[in-house]
């Protein structure tokens, strides 16, 4: 199976829909949580620009990371499950082989 | 008086830097507070990348606010003063016609 080539089904675009919401609330819930708790033991103004640091990184990474176009999607539901950013289980539905695919990716 | 060809005695050098030691602490403490206070209620998203928006700001700010070179000097103290990161007393001791033009142009 082609992995850019790929055609998506109206259903199966909706699951890769909800699991891209699941993940980046994941994601931006994660990263909120590590800014509180970074901010509160604020000591030095090393602290501060790292927190600075962090968010410039992240933000840069999040900004190209929900790539929703046919051709992208299966590289970035495989992204996602690597970064445990979702489950296997909430891509079921999706043609067998695609989720071969992207089990397969997401180890690489 | 020329602005940016005054000659700084050593006395008026020290007085100079101990103004931008207590300058830097005051502004890094002040952003710390700032960072600590918008991080406990991040909420959202957006209060993610506004944190992440100022600290980007204020770094840029700060990176290029503290020039000690003699030519920058009175600016640099001027703009201190404009932003009451220093009081005036703290420049005891330089010469009265410095200390008239730095308050004069911390009103500009």
């Amino acid at each position: 199976m082609p992995v850019t080539n790929t055609t998506w089904s109206d259903t199966e675009q909706k699951i890769a829909q909800e699991a891209f919401h699941q993940a980046y609330d994941r994601e931006i819930r994660d990263l909120m949580e590590e800014v509180k708790s970074r901010s509160a033991s604020i000591q030095q103004i090393d602290d501060l620009w790292q927190i600075h640091d962090l968010l410039s990184a992240r933000r840069h990474q999040i900004d190209g990371k929900y790539d929703a176009r046919p051709s992208a999607l299966m590289f970035v539901l495989a992204q996602l499950l690597k970064e445990k950013l979702i489950s296997i289980d909430e891509l079921k539905g999706l043609e067998p082989g695609k989720l071969a695919k992207i089990a397969a990716l997401s180890k690489m």
